[in-house]
């Protein structure tokens, strides 16, 4: 077989890489570290944007576009934010190029010069608050409900397709309000969409919690993020909410009048997921045999194979085929009929493995006599044969129970790497064979540091739910408020 | 009134720009040239690139997602298409800032230069190009029917709010062929995606054609476009397709084994629209009193006012008006109550003209009485009294005429300003009154230069359909084919 994958057991990484291409999902470019996204992961990536945009928008967000470059003079009114993004920046120096008067080709003109340079947008706080800095007067023009769908680059010297490139597609949203309060709500608001769009459409089981200090967003109070755990036991931080508190509004110098007629600095959110989550789905739920879908996102949820000797059984099949293709299209599911001649029904269900097609439907001459059909399940790799009679609704059924399945199993998986660790001799040993750490520790940044420093593992969060019990931290034996998530993370 | 706008009569070029920003469609931004898209704008543009994706995915296209930046070598590749960019391109030549040694900010990292800039993509054939090689092998991987939503960079020096901007948004399609006449036949397949995009739904009547030589894509051997007209009687060239003959294919050295095993160059095309359709749009409907939108793109297609003087009133209303809501959105109709109690009706009615919602109701107390309804059209500015039974299909059938109404408006518009002229000295009068000119020319690229020179006309397209009677040339005497489309245009 042609498209064959490194098996994960025996790199998991080599792994990965094969399948992103094989499957048609990304490329590498001849830029470096960024990505041509493929059609057929475009398409993954689409249906993750339509429904997220539909959760942003049922909960009062509108879309707005901001522009690509920022003036480097706006990067820098955020002090901690400058220095989180000055060193992955890439620099927009000239505006013209013009024929090369010593040979062939073009070159930069050195008349064309910028008067001050411009960076493109490696996260938009700067130009959006900038921005708002003309929308809000009163508090009669708050709150700000804004995202952004775009691309944004950060100057990455390590890249791996979706996990980390130096351009990648995204969306941001930035809010203004004009309380504290109100602000937190916003930021805890859109972790809880997060969560439930990564559990329920992703089917990828997250959790839910703070970061530690050491972990923020570069000019945020507070990161708010949903960590998920990968199959080679790694973390992966699948999105984040921010609390920018004051920072941007006091930078940019946003205020507005409240009520009682006072000039007060304006409270700000941000948060964003990106093409990221595409690795994300990719390392949760697929297999030796390629990626493994949840219905929800698969641009074709049951592919349908003929197997035919002679024209005459093609047609014959074709007939009742086309009409199932019909209901179950009705039934708003995405089909289709591979009636492909140049390709052999073994190469189709490779294929269509490879590419995480949850159902596979295979009709042959004797299922035409009975009046069944084959069907293969992705997720199980299991193979039945059902009567053509009420097969929409049985399929209608598989779909969920597919997509309920593949969550129960990265559930299982997580509940199974996933325990409490007491001492630090203990963390070091446990830490080596992966999953999530659950343990105590004292609050503060050094301890965090030393413990990356020594086990490359860092807290991913301080998860909202679950055990509050206190404690003493694993490492200094200082009283702890309640244990945290370790990993080694992507 | 705040939001006053400036006649078209007294200044229409300053009546667009005030309807941009008082209508809360865009504005500039700190970044010359750069426009923030407001999320009223956003809104309509997102409604535009919604229709136009379901009909490029209806006609076998599918999307992709290729990178930001182009390598400046890239660009060389083709000689016609560097020549047409290289003036108005955005080059990066830095990806690291540092902190300033010499006192506070940043600058860039003088050590983090790159080995070869990077242009901001003007544009992405090449880039494309580059990967399409390595995608196709074999008449069997074409044709490649790839479509990208993106911004692109061009780095006009004088620009207009969607009209020109150095970053607008945009899609551009790229397809491969194994012949000629199949990539011809795409070309003028989604010139007509276009027309029909433009005139059901944007309600923009068009004139498709193709261009002349001197308008061509730096690249392509045919331009196809269509062409609109402006209530200012300039033109707007609102959508082009290209014909791209091998010449990328040639530069990127992509070739093909075809079916009798040989290798062979690939047939090429693009096409694209921007967010300069918001400017076609923008001109072709709106009026003194604000903007006019279709239905299809109104983000609010019926907003009901009501007028009250005590709660107990309002609760009346608001209890009728409900119930209609619900029955309005059933029917798919984008419907707004405005209840806010901060503003008094005749500010709302001023408001919602300038936001060119197609229909208003109004209701008060007599209504109420009454059982009728106020219902005003945004297109005619006129209002009668409706019964409140039947109200449903009653808008139903109104937003389709309203629809139909500003289409036909358009057209009887462009027909009252296109006229034949058949000698120069007739041109140079007629061209100052605007319109198009319809007017035999001698196909070359001196006569055009010599019109446009003496009056600033453009041949906009030699039309596809209507008169081909033969002639001779205004200019010059000799012999013309047909007559073509001359206008000033944006």
């Amino acid at each position: 077989m042609a498209k064959e994958l490194t098996s994960r057991a025996e790199n998991y990484s080599q792994w990965y890489n094969d399948l992103v291409i094989k499957a048609d999902l990304a490329e590498n470019s001849a830029v470096r570290g960024c990505m041509v996204i493929k059609p057929y992961g475009y398409a993954i990536w689409e249906r993750m944007r339509d429904e997220l945009d539909r959760m942003f928008k049922e909960t009062g967000h509108v879309n707005a576009y901001f522009p690509l470059f920022i003036p480097k003079s706006f990067l820098s009114k955020e002090a901690d934010h400058v220095e989180g993004f000055a060193k992955e920046c890439a620099v927009v120096t000239h505006y013209r190029l013009k024929q090369n008067p010593d040979g062939p080709g073009v070159v930069v003109d050195p008349e064309a010069k910028l008067e001050e340079e411009l960076i493109v947008r490696p996260t938009s706080e700067t130009i959006i608050w900038s921005t708002y800095k003309n929308w809000i007067h009163s508090y009669r023009d708050l709150p700000i409900l804004c995202n952004q769908w775009a691309n944004v680059v950060r100057w990455e010297m390590r890249t791996r397709l979706f996990l980390r490139t130096a351009e990648f597609l995204w969306q941001e949203g930035h809010t203004a309000h004009a309380t504290e309060a109100e602000a937190v709500e916003e930021t805890v608001k859109m972790l809880h969409v997060y969560g439930d769009f990564a559990e329920k459409f992703l089917a990828i089981p997250v959790i839910r919690g703070v970061k530690s200090a050491n972990e923020r967003f570069a000019g945020a109070l507070e990161t708010y993020c949903i960590e998920a755990l990968m199959q080679d036991g790694k973390a992966l931080q699948a999105g984040t909410s921010h609390f920018l508190g004051q920072n941007f509004a006091k930078a940019f110098d946003v205020t507005f009048m409240n009520k009682e007629n006072k000039q007060e600095l304006v409270w700000a959110t941000s948060w964003g997921v990106s093409t990221r989550l595409m690795g994300a789905l990719i390392m949760t739920h697929s297999d030796d045999n390629g990626l493994v879908l949840p219905p929800t996102l698969a641009p074709i949820q049951v592919v349908i194979v003929p197997i035919y000797k002679t024209e005459e059984q093609l047609n014959a099949i074709r007939e009742k085929v086309d009409a199932l293709s019909a209901e179950l299209k009705a039934a708003g599911i995405r089909v289709k009929f591979d009636d492909d001649d140049t390709k052999k029904p073994g190469w189709k269900f490779a294929e269509y493995e490879l590419k995480g097609v949850p159902v596979r439907l295979a009709m042959g001459a004797r299922d035409l006599e009975n009046n069944t059909v084959e069907v293969a399940r992705r997720d199980t790799l299991t193979k039945e044969t059902v009567s053509f009679d009420g097969l929409v609704g049985y399929i209608q059924n598989l779909l969920t129970e597919v997509q309920n399945n593949i969550f129960q199993k990265a559930v299982d998986y997580r509940a199974s790497v996933t325990r409490e660790v007491n001492s630090y001799e203990e963390f070091k040993v446990e830490i080596e064979k992966g999953g999530f750490l659950l343990c105590h520790w004292d609050g503060t940044p050094e301890t965090e540091e030393l413990i990356k420093q020594e086990t490359k593992a860092t807290i991913r969060c301080i998860p909202l739910e679950g055990d509050k019990t206190p404690g003493v931290c694993v490492v200094t034996g200082k009283p702890s408020k309640q244990r945290v998530v370790f990993a080694r993370a992507y």
